[in-house]
């Protein structure tokens, strides 16, 4: 049985090519389909983000090599950027609960 | 309730800190505590890599910083390596499928 680390990495995996296979190449996020992920499995993030652009400027941002489409590599730097941020406020939260105690 | 993204990415946080948390820093993944998580939560690739002294390379080459501890930030970096690998796997699966139909 897989562990609970594995069970993660596969599901970054399997969440990217449920979009990146909607449409064009299904190996790569279009613009739409990076705006379909974010809206269905990032929604929290998008809505604290009140530039109404934001998903052009993660677009601009996420796709490094400039081909307008978000490869897998491209979009796990999306992943752990919000993951350290989220870690960042985990640590915060451990260190008030800490001071309660 | 969280997407399957949100649930992957709290995982990588709660996996990290169930290790940093055993001895030392509790932010902080000391050579053991890394040892006990790639043991415990990476096993399948632990065991693919025949060189015993395995964990001591991972160690060297997570620990950008040289402080002898892993941090969450050096540790998504094995996460990510580890998952752009399996996804190119399962990128040559998904090609020999549509090979065959």
């Amino acid at each position: 049985m897989p562990s609970e680390l594995e069970r993660s990495m596969e599901s970054l995996i399997t969440v990217f090519h449920r979009y990146a296979s909607k449409e064009g190449s299904s190996n790569t996020l279009s613009r739409r389909e990076l705006k379909d992920l974010m809206e269905n499995e990032l929604s929290g993030f998008l809505k604290s983000q009140k530039d109404p652009a934001a998903v052009d400027r993660i677009m601009r941002d996420l796709d490094a090599n400039g081909d307008g489409e978000v490869s897998f590599e491209e979009f796990v730097s999306l992943v752990v950027g919000l993951s350290i941020a989220c870690e960042q406020c985990y640590q915060m939260h451990l260190k008030k609960q800490h001071g309660k105690m």
